[in-house]
């Protein structure tokens, strides 16, 4: 994933261009880059690093140009350096582009060019772009516009991509595919950018590119149209309700941190107005618009990727269980390219914090051409996943900015949870007692994470100085807190760089235990549920084999404490909400021993926050 | 898989023929017999269980005979019971034989046999066999030679035997097809066996049968000659340069290598009888049974532990992408505790080489409780779960000793092969033609593996060199090698205690790619399918965070060998057959890898080779 932003209009684009790069920075940031038009000449400034590095490289510019585009990247192909760096110039320096996403078939069109005569001194497909609109001029005498839009159609991939021409300062050129783009309406000035953030103080009036369409931006206006066709598109206006506070860091250290502390309040905001216990009743527009399609559905497919596949899992419990209807999950990027069985009496649910994940929504695109009901659980209001799904529920858990998703992982399980209590109520599977208990229950999480972190984050922060230079660990859960097992591991991954792994505690017998030594820390969570005796077993195996142990136990608990290094507390609740708060200490561990290995945890290496390229 | 063992000479046969068993039962103790000719009479013991048991029965045996034959069993036809067990009798009881391997007709000779008058104590195909000699010599007035030889004519199948008459103590008659047969050539003495281990202390000279060749034995010498035209062959009398220890394991350092090499054999075992080219058709009776159960389910449920988990997965692409079944793949220790959704349309198919998998056994009893059809693929027959299924296939991959499973996994993957393609065809989800081509190429796999062991092994060995001392390892595949990625890091795990982790390859940008630096090796399955351009992509994106990619590639492949550190190629086929050969160098690689670190690969630590506990 990259971030693309631009400007044209009246006022000086340098400021403009790099002000939004900083606010697109989430969206990768292993180099930037940009580039202006002064008086039909390029200035083009990029470099391996992040935005503040592009601003020390331009520093004391002066530049009067009103028209210029920036990219901030998350290299695809190849390693971030300056020469791979956007903005990337045509042969002969007519034409520059910025581009998010990836273009499949460059090795072929590379070598086309090659045997034209263009050269090439970058690894990008990126590249190979600019150069292929270059050829469609030179052979062609056509203009920018109609270049781009040859050029795309030979294109095999996604992309966003923002164009300039050095002799035409007056317009850009934008199109998109399966990456975002959207296009800030001003008053006789335009921004173009992957999200509405770079422009949010300028203008609320902001224009979306669908899948397939590119647009001519002038001072004149927009023009858009269809990339395959050339037909004209009449664009819908819409009123962007995003407010910049929320980007705020609040206090804390890092978003991350913040993020974690932010979830007593953000779950309760995806509750809000939903969960309502006086009245007995869990109101949910987008189940109850559908309840039919719901309550006869004879299998749920969920479908997500990274964290979120982890939610989807946690959801295959809470449905089965609760609402007793079959569910499977799968990767969205396995899902869609298997050909996959669908009907029209399955319900396919896509999960995605940003709703730009780019294998979820091509997965949900081919479950609608199936002809399943597709529901859409993202956090990111009008998204395109929300927008091209039936029906679906935010999550409403705010901006995520930390790359390792947690406040967004939770409230995807409280929205599951209140998913699967209502069908449960609505089937019959569950009695109307049951039904009040467990929304009652529900109810009190926020308070019992608030409550949790108060009691555990000092000691988590200790138990993290005896883990700081593991190369390895495991982490073992059962039944729902399988998947916050894998999570927990996750996490870790990502922001510790340290090889975690999660499992299924009674698949380690089955492999995974070979590698347990006293060298091997193994995080157990092992509150007291069902599986309580099956989980002492576990962490009997894993002693004798001298493996240390972190347990997640449940308050009070006397047998597991008495057996590992280190026991946490988390409050007594029913097995089917105990993930949620079994992920809270799992996060604030990651987040300690990976600040202890000096990580800028809310921008982990070679990650990006939302994930739109395949 | 079965050991054969035999004496004829001046000594006493039983010590020999007993000790000759005791070391022919790592290849299977199912079941154990012998054999003795004294004076003209047959003496006969034998017993399901293990030699010892046998042993037990023979207490206190005196006999000065000096020939015999002794047979320890690894069930195939038949559960292993003492009738069922070798050596067995002809109905006149002067002929009496042992035997390894399968007769793949037995069926219809049986039938022919019994319209004659001839009855069968056991549900072997061993006794169709010696009542087919009989059958000869009864129509014929030949001599035991010339019946067998007749006999064999008319058997479809593999199979090494020995086989004795009653009347002529001075003879012993043997033969061979694609089971093997070694005979140790002593001072007026002979030895017969599967292998020289029963022989090595008494003689270093050898003559190993090659297949379609019997022997005549007598105390005058050894006569080969062809089974199907009689002419005479000169043999090859060889020295014997292993130890006892070396020849059990085939001459390889460790079984698990051994069993690696068999897989050609041990595949072509598991489809014999079975995928019918020439007549077009999969026979399996399991499937053929219960047909109306399997074209109508409206689920199949996979539940497994460990390495048959992974089988189960790539089973989930075979039957749904094939069969257009929908297929759920579970753990089995997560299954049983989570009040399962199943219903009397659901079939549950319960993988396990053992078939005594506690976590499997118990999954599988929930299922039945709850009224699903359920299914076994299991390698020991009778065992445990081949007990409790409904219906199932065996894998007939032989025994396995190496506690990382090789042959039985991709036995496993050639059963689950030959069932979606059956199903597909009755189910008419594919044409006539791709069934025949689909089938056609299956038959093709054994030799493709011969010829990739043959290719990559010294390859792979060189590779290892450069990762005995990594702590981590990942592996990535998409699609059908998804699974395989997860098998490839599990054999590493188990037996190099590295901290593999396998992931399908468009997960990595979700959070494991902040693991990738210039330490972190990582294996991809990149074969040519239509996921080549994305795993391409993929690629890249660990080259752009300079990971070192070892790649399994298809033949011929160039893109991607420009690309990478080390390439492995293996042969071209359909993508569902790809993971099948794509395990082989992943076995081979933790092989290596593990041998350099010291470990004894056949018995890692902490694991053992049948999971029994829960």
């Amino acid at each position: 994933m990259c971030g693309i932003t631009g400007y044209i209009g009246n006022k000086l684009a340098y400021p403009i261009v790099i002000n939004g790069l900083r606010r697109l920075e989430y969206r990768g940031y292993d180099s930037a880059g940009i580039v202006l038009n002064e008086n039909k000449n390029f200035k083009l400034f990029k470099t391996k690093g992040k935005v503040s590095d592009l601003e020390e490289i331009c520093k004391g510019l002066k530049s009067d140009a009103t028209v210029g585009v920036g990219h901030t990247r998350w290299a695809t192909h190849g390693v971030p350096n300056d020469i791979n760096s956007h903005p990337h110039l045509s042969n002969n320096e007519k034409i520059v582009l910025v581009h998010n996403g990836i273009i499949e078939n460059y090795d072929t069109l590379k070598i086309m060019l090659t045997s034209k005569g263009y050269t090439f001194k970058s690894d990008t497909d990126t590249e190979v772009l600019v150069n292929l609109i270059q050829f469609m001029q030179d052979t062609q005498k056509i203009d920018l516009s109609t270049a781009v839009r040859l050029a795309l159609n030979e294109v095999i991939g996604a992309y966003a991509i923002a164009v300039m021409e050095v002799d035409h300062p007056e317009e850009i050129v934008v199109a998109r595919l399966s990456s975002p783009l959207a296009i800030g309406i001003g008053e006789n000035e335009y921004f173009i950018a992957s999200d509405a953030s770079p422009f949010i103080e300028f203008t609320k009036e902001a224009l979306y590119l669908e899948d397939g369409e590119m647009a001519n931006i002038s001072l004149k206006g927009v023009d858009v149209f269809k990339i395959k066709d050339n037909s004209k598109v009449n664009p819908i206006i819409q009123e962007l309700k995003l407010s910049l506070e929320e980007i705020e860091k609040g206090g804390y250290e890092h978003f991350m941190l913040k993020e974690i502390h932010e979830q007593p309040k953000s779950i309760m905001d995806t509750m809000r107005g939903r969960l309502l216990v006086e009245e007995g009743i869990i109101q949910m527009a987008g189940i109850w618009d559908y309840q039919e399609k719901f309550l006869n559905a004879e299998r749920i497919i969920i479908i997500s990727c990274g964290t979120s596949w982890h939610a989807g899992l946690v959801g295959e419990y809470l449905i089965e269980d609760l609402a007793r209807i079959p569910v499977e999950v799968e990767y969205a990027s396995e899902f869609r390219y298997r050909n996959p069985i669908i009907t029209d009496k399955d319900i396919v649910i896509a999960i995605s914090q940003s709703g730009e994940t780019a294998d979820s929504l091509a997965a949900l695109k081919l479950a609608k051409e199936k002809g399943a009901f597709i529901y859409g659980i993202c956090n990111v209001v009008d998204s395109s996943i929300a927008r091209l799904t039936d029906a679906g529920s935010y999550t409403h858990a705010g901006p995520e900015i930390g790359v390792a998703s947690t406040k967004a992982f939770t409230a995807q399980l409280a929205v599951l949870s209140m998913i699967a209590i209502k069908l449960a109520k609505h089937k019959g599977t569950i009695s109307k007692e049951k039904f009040n208990s467990l929304i009652t229950e529900l109810d009190s999480i926020p308070d019992k994470i608030e409550k949790l972190i108060k009691s555990t984050e000092e000691q988590i922060k200790k138990i993290s100085l005896q883990y700081e230079n593991v190369h390895n660990f495991l982490y073992l859960g059962r039944g729902y807190n399988y998947p916050i097992a894998l999570e927990g591991a996750l996490k870790l991954k990502e922001i510790s760089y340290i090889h975690a792994e999660g499992y299924p505690a009674a698949e380690m017998k089955h492999g995974p235990i070979a590698l347990i030594d006293e060298n091997m820390p193994v995080v157990v969570i092992a509150p007291r549920t069902e599986h309580y005796e099956k989980i002492v077993s576990n962490i009997q195996e894993i002693n004798s084999r001298k493996g240390k142990v972190i347990a997640i136990v449940t308050e009070g608990d006397i047998q597991v404490k008495n057996m590992v290094a280190e026991a946490i507390e988390i409050p007594d609740v029913s097995e089917c909400f105990s993930p949620i708060l079994a992920s809270i200490p799992l996060q604030l561990l990651a987040y300690y021993i990976a600040i202890l290995r000096g990580v800028n945890v809310d921008q982990p290496r070679n990650l990006a926050k939302s994930v739109t390229v395949e």
